[in-house]
């Protein structure tokens, strides 16, 4: 029942094309398919042959109005279905939410259950309502951004321990280099928020600037480091639980697969609910490390800020310059999570850029004060990387020996790092929901479940997180390799595609802007290198692989529903029957395309009908089946198929006793089979007149429990699937429902 | 497509009702449905607001005739799908073998790998010549019976010895008791078979003189049967190949699977193969035997018939008479597989019951011998059993101590085990098509596959021994206490019909043949109760248990045939139209019966129509669906859901730029579901006129491969599922295939 194919052009539209709502699903006809529309509208007769049928003159009213004064009793006992809808503007009816419980036992005992947990379902009017503030937006989306800085110190000075405790001494360059690339590319990045106020993901922008590919990778890039985002903050979250408690630490794998799925479930509650759960955690950290820094800081000003010398390690690796740009493209991982701000602009309240931008701006200024101010204490403090503890971990503690303070940082750590993970689930539905509009990715990622989320990317993103998880059995050190190269991948198509957009646009002080943002890309593009290259052994060929992959899966995507688009767009009426004004288009006569083949019959007076239908024994099933098919008045074919001619015979006469109202057709299957031969004489039928629309009538038994069917050959199931290829021939299943 | 829900008065009926053939998929109309049709047939008429359709005015030729000068090319590049079908008697077409070949490519490779593991399929014309001679006759159905001797009397030894060596010599009395059973009960089954010369088996017998409940206990009992010979016979198999090759013994379990599963496919090959297969194990194993036990009363002869002492065994239970009874019971095992003559009477040549009865002489007067013969050996010899070794397999070794004789006796009884396990193959499927066709098994019994063998049984058979031998781990021992019951369940209620069915007819010699019965009758009760009390603690209660609920599945599953039927019976029509002469019968105004339920609509002139059409969005698909709806000129209204008023107003536009042809109805869903508003839209339609038939006319987009369905979100195949419930709602799908 979905019609449109493509949506590419309208990815590139900037401004509402880039807005969330649930009608995404039924995007409008262009002005060509609406002109098509028209033509093809002027040429609809109904065949001649009979008086056409009055619209107005149904047997029954369609509105229900009628029938509302006394509802009918519903048939299984629950709500009268009438009741189900009330009336909206003339000629709407409005469906209320008891219509979307389905009509079987299972189904509304499921129903219950999914309500119970993810809560009532929402109208598509709250969604104007699940905008944030930028008070509840600062936590909800900068969680990724500033959580990263409980592992983002670590990840650089892990690799330089490497070249033993002397080393580590490079982590001050480094984060002085690492601040200069957050403070561009966050420049770079309020800029685009500007450019894109309806959401400035990396792959739009990529899309709109560089084309189709370059944004397909963006995406591609994205969606590993959504996936990765959530792996490994739900590992880090993991250890800052058991580096406080040890005796946890061999629960890592279950704990965090738990973790994914409380995430899950709170996300398909809806983004509101999800937003009010999460608003604390992030405050709670920055005033924890605030607060570490703080104490951290009077200490070592107390001994002149002279640092402890660290506890000698041995050197496994050489000092050497591969080594120190992979302590820094180590280090970069602190930035994942830019993304989620520019992504989300449209979640903000009015106006949602100048919001989203001062947002923007205090988090890159909290991720430069705390990731620079912890590198260095650190520094001070004479701390070295284990595999037991974390760095933090251990700074809390040197910072408070004693006290409850230990425990909360820790906690506070955990929490935000759980709420990283969440931005993840925020930002992955809604970058699919992208794609899918632009035909890139399943149709599906289109639907906005009744809690108003993206239930479907919802779903992908929590299994392929938790089965990245399972695979690195939630080891931190392990994922952070493949994590710098995804988003720094969207980072540099973004910013440059923000470059090719100020060329274009060449507004006064467009020089100005394409500077930043080119900075900004050289800077991504250097980090993308060094990341790709260094750690290519450790896990990042992993992405290097997956992301042409998904580039390519999602232009056969595209393909598939081009095709689909192509094989279902309105086309005008051929020129042999240009239209005239419709007042004087004359009917056209019963036969008059002959030579249309079945399948490209689109107005009444085309469709040549032949009713077929199937009897395997003159029954009440097969009965209705026949005076259904001869209350259609057209011609009628009757089948029958038998395993032998004595049989053949029998039925023969049976169906002289009945009185041969129909033309009956017998077909001697020696083998025994009954579905094949049927199959293959109506492909037969077709190819003998391909103009010729084949209706085959077929009784289904509908039967109650799944052990009832057990009992019954299906025939009618196993017909339609035999069918399904064939052109030209529609299946029409008359229900037979059992008396008790 | 199939009618027919009860057979159970036919299972009653004696004479050609027990006769296999392929036509009892497809039973006769009886008088009063014959009736029936006459007078619904009288009351046909085309709706009068249109020309009467002309059955001869198709608007092509259904029996391909016209078109076979020039057949068209096949779609997909194989056989044009006319040639397919060959012209049979007139107004008949003939289906060749490649018509039941299926169109789908996974389909056509399917049906390659079949061909080639199980042969080309046959016609069912080869159904008659797929009839047995005795001499094939004879290894083929007496293996069961005959086989039993390699473990009928280990089964009793191993009881005796339980209460030590001594005990041993209470076989004598047992055997001499055992041989008087056989006897009598062979003489009780030559009457039956003279009685049922169309299939005597247990089932039809007791159903036919006792009632259903006797009848279906015979069945359940003979089930189980079934599936313990191919269990035990296959582990005893097994067992003297481990015996002769220890090294063996730890891949018991395997073998017996793999053995199981190559029954299996042999015998999907067909009956006749099956039979050429495995004619020589039987007389192989005869003439072993019989060689074993000439050398063997040679050499007892040679010392002058004095036993050899055994050696000794501690006593582990006290000598009562429980024991005795239940190593008698132990013993009556032997007796098992009498059934397969009786049950396959017809698959002998012509007189089938002379044939029969002879074949029946011969094994009882076989199995006499040889189990006689074995257990006096046997004592004379002085051997006991022992779990290592079998026996017949120690007593080979004593008879023959050196030279292949040995190994040769042993590979005879393991493949007469094989061919034993083979018979149950035979009667199995059999039995379950009897009870089928009386509406106490699913019907899918009916079924004979291409290769005439009834395939399904086959693997009924074959998964549930398979179940059953891995659950036991293939000890013979074990299953040897399941094994009596049944079988001597089935005896008993089968003598005891005999003799109701002598009394009832009160022939010529009536009371001497009831008294041979009867006497059958008592002694196989007799062994029932024995084996039942004696051996339940040991396995028995499983029988006892399943045999209820066997009976309770079967009259569940006759209860909903009946139901079917009586749902789908033909009924005149009702007393205020009755017929008058056919002539005089006026055609009836357009809306006659209106107040008869959509279901109920048995007539053309019944039929009020309403086609829906519910359209997402104006594409081909659905403009095409309009035009079928409009195109059969009946009411029609299109239904448009809409997540929110602005696309609902944006639709309406759509569809008056398009030109209104068809009455909208738009019903906006806050919470973005379609499918269920839709269907409770339907049902409360429904409910407003339950004399309306609602024809729901929906296009399905048609993919090839199963990824490209994901991209879809097969609305169509959701919506069939959600409306199969409600009442008079008929589905019509319109394929859409996609352009290249």
């Amino acid at each position: 029942m979905r019609g449109r194919g493509d949506g590419g052009g309208e990815g590139r539209e900037v401004g509402p094309g880039t807005v969330v709502t649930p009608s995404a699903e039924f995007p409008p006809l262009d002005q060509e398919e609406l002109g098509a529309l028209r033509r093809i509208g002027e040429h609809w007769r109904v065949p001649p042959d009979g008086a056409p049928p009055d619209p107005e003159r149904l047997p029954l009213d369609p509105t229900l109005e009628r029938s509302r004064a006394e509802p009918a009793p519903g048939r299984f006992g629950r709500l009268a279905p009438i009741a189900m809808f009330t009336a909206g503007e003339p000629g709407e009816l409005v469906a209320t939410e008891p219509a979307n419980i389905p009509g079987t036992r299972a189904g509304r005992a499921l129903s219950r259950c999914r309500r119970a947990m993810f809560g009532p379902p929402l109208t598509s009017a709250a969604v104007l309502y699940e905008r944030m503030r930028k008070l509840v937006a600062l936590p909800v989306l900068s969680s990724d951004l500033l959580s990263s800085v409980a592992y983002g110190p670590e990840a650089m000075l892990t690799v330089l321990v490497l070249a033993g405790g002397g080393a580590l001494g490079l982590s001050l360059p480094l984060t002085a280099l690492l601040a200069v690339l957050m403070v561009t590319v966050g420049l770079s990045y309020r800029q685009t928020v500007v450019a894109y106020p309806h959401g400035a993901g990396s792959y739009v922008v990529a899309l709109d600037n560089l084309g189709v590919r370059p944004g397909l990778a963006a995406a591609a890039g994205l969606m590993v480091d959504y996936v990765l985002t959530v792996a490994v903050s739900v590992a880090a979250g993991v250890h800052a639980v058991t580096s406080a408690l040890p005796s946890l630490a061999r629960y890592t794998v279950p704990l965090g697969l738990l973790t994914i799925l409380v995430l899950l479930a709170g996300n398909l509650r809806g983004v509101r609910a999800a937003g009010n759960l999460f608003v604390w955690p992030t405050y709670a950290f920055i005033v924890a490390l605030l607060a570490v820094l703080l104490v951290g800081y009077a200490r070592a000003g107390a001994r002149g800020f002279e640092p402890v010398p660290p506890p000698p390690v041995p050197a496994t690796e050489g000092l050497g310059l591969l080594l120190v740009l992979r302590a820094f493209a180590s280090g970069a991982v602190s930035m994942t999570g830019i993304e989620a701000v520019s992504n989300a602009v449209p979640a903000f309240r009015r106006p949602e850029w100048r919001n989203a931008r001062t947002t923007l701006s205090w988090m890159i200024g909290m991720l430069v004060v705390l990731f620079v101010g912890l590198t260095v204490l650190i520094h001070l403090t004479g701390l070295v990387p284990t595999p037991e503890k974390t760095l933090l971990s251990q700074l809390a503690r040197a910072t408070f020996p004693t006290g409850p303070w230990y425990a909360l940082v820790q906690a506070a750590t955990a929490l935000i790092l759980l709420l990283a993970a969440n931005t993840a689930f925020n930002g992955f539905p809604r970058l699919l929901f992208f794609m899918a509009r632009a035909g890139h990715a399943p149709r599906r990622f289109l639907h906005m479940g009744d809690r108003l989320a993206f239930s479907n990317g919802l779903i992908a993103l929590a299994v392929t997180a938790g089965v990245v998880f399972l695979v690195f059995r939630g080891r931190t050190e392990a994922l952070i390799p493949l994590y710098a190269v995804g988003v720094f991948l969207a980072f540099t198509l973004s910013q440059s595609g923000m470059v090719v957009h100020w060329h274009r646009r060449r507004n006064r002080g467009w020089r100005r802007r394409a500077a930043i943002n080119a900075l900004g890309a050289l800077l991504s593009g250097l980090v993308l290198v060094t990341a790709a290259i260094t750690k290519f052994t450790e896990g990042a060929w992993v992405v290097v692989v997956a992301v042409p992959l998904l580039v390519l899966l999602a232009l056969a995507i595209h393909r598939h529903y081009r095709r689909l688009q192509r094989s279902l767009a309105l086309h005008p009426p051929p020129d042999g029957r240009r239209p005239g004004p419709a007042l004087t288009a004359v009917p056209l006569p019963g036969a008059a395309e002959p030579g249309a083949p079945a399948e490209a019959q689109e107005l009444p007076q085309q469709v040549r009908h032949l009713v077929v239908v199937p009897v395997a024994r003159l029954n009440r099933a097969s009965l209705r089946a026949l005076a259904y098919a001869a209350s259609l008045r057209q011609p009628t074919l009757a089948v029958h198929i038998a395993p032998e001619d004595p049989e053949a015979d029998r039925f023969r006469e049976q169906w002289e006793a009945w009185g041969d109202h129909v033309r009956l057709e017998t077909i001697v299957s020696p083998y025994r089979t009954s579905i094949g031969p049927l199959a293959h004489y109506l492909e037969a039928l077709h190819a003998s007149r391909p103009d010729v629309l084949l209706t085959v009538v077929v009784p289904e038994v509908v039967v109650r429990g799944p052990w009832q069917r057990l009992l019954h050959s299906r025939a009618e199931h196993r017909l339609r699937r035999a069918l399904r290829a064939l052109p030209g021939v529609v299946v029409t299943s008359l229900p037979v429902h059992l008396a008790d």
